[in-house]
């Protein structure tokens, strides 16, 4: 099995990292011209940077053009303090720059997903634990006066509960209140299960039709929304046909290193039950958990960075 | 204490439902011309209309000028099957009624209040046990087919929780779907603790200032939204001071019976703690879950009539 | 209404602090022998010692010989970390002091209460955040070796969820793994809505029949269980007879000064509706969330002195 | 790779079904004396018996001696309300055939499991569902008098959560209330993902060590309890080991039909993070949440034969 494989197999690909189809593009195409990815290390924290600058480089990629920062660690699963403050530092400075923030303008966090399903519900939870400041800048303690940005947040909900698409539902509250930038929270597709709940995609793209885990079609971006849209995103599932494919190349590197195997190829022989099958990890509940407060921390950190840790906790109890 | 009250007093009981409010007026003022009350026995259940049709009836009841329909039940508490479907018959009947439903347009189902808060989830509740059809006309099942009207329905939440006014998210909502029809759910306060979760009011006037459970300030209705409004609502709390004139009223009438106490009257000596608490039943988790049902039964009933209840289950489950 | 009270009236409040059923025995009775009440403020936050020492004195306060230590804080409603913090230390120190804190032996902790009704849910979701480290003890970084007591914790639920007596599971798990100490915690019934989440009470009797807000009826305590039973209770619900009580007294100390209001009095005029109610704040959910933080706080900070706070967190995450 | 395995090897599976494990003894070692098999249609329904009568048997399928049938039904996953229904009627006859329901004693639920990871949770949820009535049988409804058999039920947690085995807490439970039966529902690994919620395996050998999704060792089964234990299990979970045997023996099959991929040939090539990572399918919360109502329903029909949906459904509300 295995031979080149045509550019559009690339789209048969489950994933919505970017990082993720830049090399799967580069291994089929070598060098795509207006692809550039470089990797940064900071504090031991490994950050790769992909630029998508050509429509040519956007059609092998499969990801508009812009630019997708992804920070990595393995050891997010150990859950030491330690290393989760330095994540979130990595997270929340590279999500300022991306951004730019502090802003004086409202700032709309929108947590993507479906509540009710645990892989999806990430942006809800990160938006049930952000620190809300759009409506109390007149009632503010004076003490935290002047050093309070206003942020809003909501949840949309998902087409099957609410009948809806749900660009429409973030259009019509843009259009309400205009808010100088959107930030959308929401759980992804990886195509490794070393991904899942370690690795944290940031994207000045916003979220693209058929990405996110659940069914949210249109896309949610400067184009749709009339303002810049940063997407963060954190891979909660995968499909059993990129398992498929990990399995066999893993097979093939040991027992038959010149073949490889493709998402299509393992199309011929496996199930479509288990082909299609989207999993996630058995202590998702937990890992949702302990993300969605890595990324509530992130976010009121990047976007009140004159507030402290102490106050934000205050302000939150 | 107790005698004669200006009408301004009125707008201190902390009540939403125009009945309360019509005999508190009745019963201060004598006849006020414009408020007509009239009552119904339908099946054994009590439905009282109050018609506000001046603005000094408005004045004087606190409401705007328009339809209130109050199903009573006391009987609701003891949750036999038998009476929660009878109740079920009449609400959905009545709402079908003052909603012109079914209908061939969107109907959005809009459900108000705080998830986090027990006693103010009720909203939400019923919206997530809807049977949501706007985005599945295409898809449904031949059998269904002709059958299903489209139904779509959000929980926008609270201030508090999204820094963005509720009505920013509804006129968001509704400028870009654009139904016929807006029907919001709600809990609300009453002023005698026989009213909580026995009373069920239906409005064609919408949500005003100052009502519900929580703070939703700007007003849910025709003149702001553009189409017409119906409200549902449903006592959840009252307040120490509404208890306060309760009690004394009951010790005035065995002990002194020339006296009346007024929410006014009771400022005078109460504490502020209790005369300002909101309080709501020990159990009132499973109250909500128990209305949050039946209000879901009746709409989705009431929206789909051609749809039987197995057919509904079925979907729904 | 109201003179001199046989002793029995006291057995109808439905309060299960110690402290405000000494005060009613005193007013009643004068000075009560075997009753002594003492009050310390320690840094601004009030502890008052009831001890129980006499067959007479139990019968008139309505609880079994032993000391009830009440922690008061108004204030814990402004939520501010420092008075949290203040009261959390007062009670860890209380704790530990009536519960000979830290114990080499087993810690059972026994969250009581329905984890379906919030107002009841407090034990329960004390339980959910506590340190439980009995089974770890041969498996726990060396950095923390020796300085971890072992304490387990259970949520044996309700008659009507279980079928079982809750005594009949504590007294089962307690026969097997036979702790050296039982700690419970349970949500409690108030005489004044002013106590409602502002009062902690440690009592060294455990919990007695008809106790607690739902029906947990045969007594949890050193009789039964064979092991002393240290009781730690919050007030979450008053009854509507109890906030009768307080209004009347209320407004005859304004306006008739020469009578007084007792929950027997009451039932002459109230409805049993009113009278029979049991009530809880609005805020209830949020209040249930901050107390049960608050408590598990100082359970792993009374039973784990040699951990500190951080390290408790990365244990918790 | 893969020829003749020893037998020790199957242990490795992670699997709890007895048909699975059956099978692949089988597969391997021929026929083995004392493991007999027989597959019914049941309108429709395929149900299969696996007896273990001989220590070699039991060694050859790492089962104890006993019988395990089990229920398969794919189409469970479009979830007709026919089907479900076909489904449930089979489970109840199984399950009452195999456990002597109804019974005049006490029938104990234990539902295993963490409530706090979804995919483990399914005892739990079924027992919150539970028509539980062993405490009212002398106060309830004289229609349904006679015709209620007496049924209780606990969730005992997992030792994360509680710091004590679950066999203490059910053994505790057991001596005190003393039973005549003990019922186990718990969510299970299975081998192939086809049988993720697909599939119901009865079992009157109780629970052993080292089976179900968490960590909860010690056997419980009449052995330690004193009274028969029939286990009700459904798979939740597969190992990425068992993915890969599944990916591999279906590349196979087309590819290389000589070789076959067993659990230890992919510990060869396969990371540790990807064979030993427990996954579970995307809609898992959904899923859990039918199931349970399945389960639910067949424990409340097999226990209360004489008592009709309706009747439960009123008593349940």
């Amino acid at each position: 099995m295995a031979q080149e494989q045509p550019i559009q197999d690339l789209w048969n690909e489950r994933t919505d990292l970017a990082l993720e189809r830049a090399v799967m593009a580069q291994q089929r195409m070598g060098t795509v011209p207006g692809l550039l990815t470089t990797e940064d290390s900071i504090d031991g924290i490994k950050v790769t940077r992909v630029k998508v600058t050509t429509p040519q480089a956007s059609g092998a990629v499969g990801k508009p053009p812009g630019n997708y920062v992804t920070v990595e660690c393995p050891d997010l699963r150990f859950r030491s303090r330690v290393t989760l403050k330095k994540v979130a530092d990595v997270v929340a400075s590279e999500l300022a720059a991306m951004a730019g923030l502090p802003r004086q303008g409202d700032v709309l966090v929108v947590g993507l997903g479906n509540w009710q399903a645990t892989p999806d519900a990430l942006g809800p939870r990160v938006v049930s634990q952000l620190m809300v400041t759009r409506h109390i800048r007149e009632f503010i303690p004076q003490e935290l006066g002047g050093r309070l940005y206003p942020v809003a947040a909501i949840s949309p909900g998902v087409l099957g509960i609410t009948g809806i698409e749900t660009i429409d539902i973030v259009m019509g509250v843009v259009r309400q209140i205009r808010p100088e930038l959107v930030i959308t929270v929401d759980a992804l597709a990886a195509r490794s299960v070393s991904r899942l709940i370690t690795t944290i995609q940031l994207a000045d793209t916003g979220i693209q039709p058929g990405s996110g885990v659940g069914n949210r079609r249109p896309g949610i971006n400067q184009e749709t929304l009339g303002v810049p849209v940063v997407a963060i995103g954190v891979p909660t599932v995968v499909s059993g046909a990129s398992i498929a494919v990990e399995v066999l190349n893993a097979y093939f590197q040991k027992y038959n290193p010149n073949a490889t195997a493709t998402v299509d190829s393992v199309t011929d022989f496996l199930t479509s039950e288990l082909h299609d099958l989207m999993v996630t990890p058995k202590d998702i509940d937990v890992e949702i958990m302990e993300m969605s407060k890595l990324l509530a921390g992130v976010l009121n950190h990047a976007t009140q960075p004159a507030v402290s840790e102490e106050e934000i906790l205050d302000y939150l109890q």
